[in-house]
């Protein structure tokens, strides 16, 4: 049975007869009863002969909400004026807003900030288009684009339904990182023309975060792109999970005491994330990994519909294993699930290597149980924030863009996003290592910084930094 | 000789030394005598031998700037440390920031914002797409798309250098009616790309803005979006002109008691601007308007390049007077300009009728001397904020874009022009009207709601709205 959430918060207006010194006892008795958690009570007003009481209460979904309701209603001298779905309210006019950094009280300010003033600086940038990073948002303005196509797992939604989760995504980078990012859902699945609207709306962007678009369609448009741009093309679904699973790895491995070169690893998921975490597996080190789609795991060299598996085909499983998923767990190290929910029983796990690393990462249902799990294996994590470990992009994608825009980094290489991994990892210290406590939790504080600094360090090494503006941002911090 | 400006402030960081108890009154002399203005004094520290005080002086221009300079680092005693251009300053980092209007601090907060809640109102976006203006921000977006080919008096400077007046706009649009506006600045010229484009963005926005965009492309562009899109695009180089010229206008006459159906209008300026005025006043009531390009008047009739002068060619000059501007000028009530800086000789104006208007809006030279120009004109006008009478856009389309959301328009019509342009004039009461005040001030309050509730009366009257949201966005106010 699923755990009352906030996501399914509901606030009921309640009139309660004003004699009845029991009222509130009575509702959140029915409440708890009922399932529910009663999370605040707030007395509104007391006027009309009835008492108003604002009533908060986390039920476990939509149908649950309904109940609830009912049982409250259904309470002698309690009437429910009106239902709020506060996950409703929270969007509420959408959840981001465009503000000025500049005044504009005044005919100054206006000169200045606008015309005539601003065409100074319009010719400044005609002659060193390089200063677009210091006297324009480009250097701190991240695009998060997206099709619809592959919405969080509610699958091909479209650029409008996608919105609250891009818009989710940009509030995100704003908390984490300080960086301006903004929706571009895009009302068009066609490879060649997302690739030319992104190439033609990116001088005003410093870093590009694709998002939610359906494989194989997604290799494609971010190879194109990091080809012909030149800021960091990145695609989250498929490098973000990437990083957090080589962190998660990296802590898991130290706790078991296994190293990464010697390791069997298991895989099910041949889309988007699961290619990417293969290539990151491989570039760190993993020798013998093996991937499942859903007919199986896939042999070396055999016949692939699409440019990741084929991928897949030509690059992993060097021993040729093949069968099913759950044949492929026996002697694993290491599972990882990027797929579905439910694919096999947790006792299967029992055909695993000792000291087995289990992650099952498919949301909101884990590929296997993550409680049964337990018994199988030292070290379980999943994509939830309800269980131990939770394997979240909000780890990554914040501070590699952070890092990328303060070094002016050109694009996000495989050597950015192992130093971002390890630097994930890090912030859980020697001495904090657990089976419950592999990588940190998303609000964390040192992470962020943890993850730039590394990004920073390796277009530094590498000298791969665009080339610097003739005014600095931090010009301005001495004298304004 | 140009007036000093704040779009050429400079503040200079000066070490005075200390026992030189006149240098401050010898610096502002010195400062007056070259044709500075100081705007202030700053005393920064006393320290190492020497008083630092920051000096911060209006100069006519970058020349200008760079003479106070040495003026002032040539005096006794006083060493010019380093000097800032405050307009630079003003642009650092940019001119916009992007922030999250929900809180992201607990892991409740993420449950509505984000995961897993967020894919319950991306399911309702399936069930009712018009819910995007009530749960996204797609109520309260527009989007400024420019290709950077015709940025202020500068032409062609491409997207990168257009972006601080892009910039500048979206500051404008949130400070003067709250709108979320953003700049979409396009590395492409090619009228079909920008238009597939654009379709392709707009899931995200409730208006579009096209800014900058060359004659003739624009008006292809702006017919093309207006047919294929449900909500409004509204060039604003063509039609926020045209508006605060009607405004302009129609309070002029009201001053020398002329009727709008009698008038002989004579225009030069024949690209965006000039083809939008003349469509509004002709709108309005106008019968005997002809418009000069460089090859002097437009002849009925006559061959004509492209989309809008063969509009003209076909509309206007209903006498068929042919020859000069100048020629044109003969017997007009009114001139209007939108072309380039000084076209002839103010005593020319002695050929129009008696109580002449004189608009000369090229920016920032006039296409006649505006001081010269009221020898021979009962009302002059320009697009500049150091003469009276500013015609500026800025009037228009904050509240052309706050009503045409706040209604859900799906389109901005002729008619919401006129409202417009009328709600403009009527800011300036019957007893406030003036030769020197046709127009309100750029900074008066009144002026944004009185267009944005004359634009909603339009839609209401019509029924041209977008269906409804199931969720009003003022369904939070009451219970939140």
């Amino acid at each position: 049975m699923p755990m009352t959430s906030a996501s399914y918060a509901i606030t009921m207006r309640l009139y309660v007869q004003p004699d009845d010194q029991h009222a509130v006892g009575l509702i959140t008795t029915a409440i708890g009863d009922a399932g529910g958690t009663v999370t605040a009570v707030d007395w509104v007003s007391t006027k009309d002969r009835h008492v108003t009481l604002d009533l908060t209460v986390h039920a476990r979904g939509s149908d649950h909400a309904s109940l609830l309701r009912d049982e409250v209603d259904h309470l002698e001298g309690v009437e429910v004026h009106r239902v709020s779905d506060r996950t409703f309210l929270t969007h509420l006019r959408g959840k981001l807003r465009v503000e000025s950094r500049v005044p504009l009280k005044t005919r100054d300010d206006l000169s200045m900030a606008y015309t005539p003033g601003v065409a100074r600086v319009c010719l400044a940038l005609v002659d060193k288009p390089q200063d677009a990073r210091s006297l324009t948002i480009k250097g701190n303005t991240v695009a998060i684009v997206t099709d619809g196509t592959a919405v969080l797992g509610l699958g091909d939604i479209g650029p409008t339904a996608s919105l609250p989760v891009m818009e989710g995504k940009a509030a995100l980078f704003k908390e984490f990182a300080d960086i301006d990012a903004w929706p571009v859902a895009l009302d068009t699945t066609d490879v060649d023309e997302i690739v030319s609207i992104v190439k033609a709306m990116a001088p005003v962007y410093g870093g590009i975060n694709l998002e939610d678009i359906s494989a194989p369609r997604c290799f494609e448009i971010e190879e194109r792109l990091r080809d012909e741009l030149d800021i960091p093309v990145f695609h989250d679904d498929q490098h973000g999970t990437a990083i957090v699973v080589l962190a998660a790895l990296t802590n898991a491995l130290r706790l078991v005491g296994k190293d990464i070169a010697d390791i069997s690893v298991t895989m099910v998921g041949a889309g988007a994330a699961g290619v990417a975490i293969a290539k990151l597996l491989l570039a760190q080190g993993v020798v013998d990994l093996r991937v499942a789609d859903r007919h199986g795991l896939i042999a070396p060299g055999s016949e692939q519909p699409d440019s990741g598996k084929r991928w897949l085909a030509a690059s992993t499983n060097p021993n040729g294993v093949t069968g099913s998923l759950v044949d492929g767990l026996d002697g694993a190290d290491v599972f990882i699930g990027v797929s579905g929910p439910d694919l096999f029983d947790a006792a299967e796990l029992a055909r695993m290597a000792d000291d087995a690393i289990v992650f099952a990462l498919a949301n909101p249902q884990p590929e296997v149980d993550p409680l049964e799990a337990r018994a199988h294996a030292a070290v379980v994590a999943t994509g939830r924030s309800d269980y131990p470990n939770q394997i979240n992009n909000v780890l990554a994608f914040p501070g590699v863009f952070r890092g990328a825009l303060d070094a002016r980094a050109t694009a996000i290489t495989e050597e950015m996003k192992v130093a971002a991994a390890l630097a994930i990892a890090s912030v859980v210290k020697e001495d904090e290592l657990h089976p419950y406590h592999i990588i940190p939790s998303v609000f964390d504080s040192e992470v962020v910084p943890a993850v730039a600094a590394a990004i920073r360090d390796v277009v530094r090494r590498n000298e791969t930094a665009a080339p610097a503006p003739s005014i600095a941002v931090d010009d301005g911090d001495d004298l304004r």
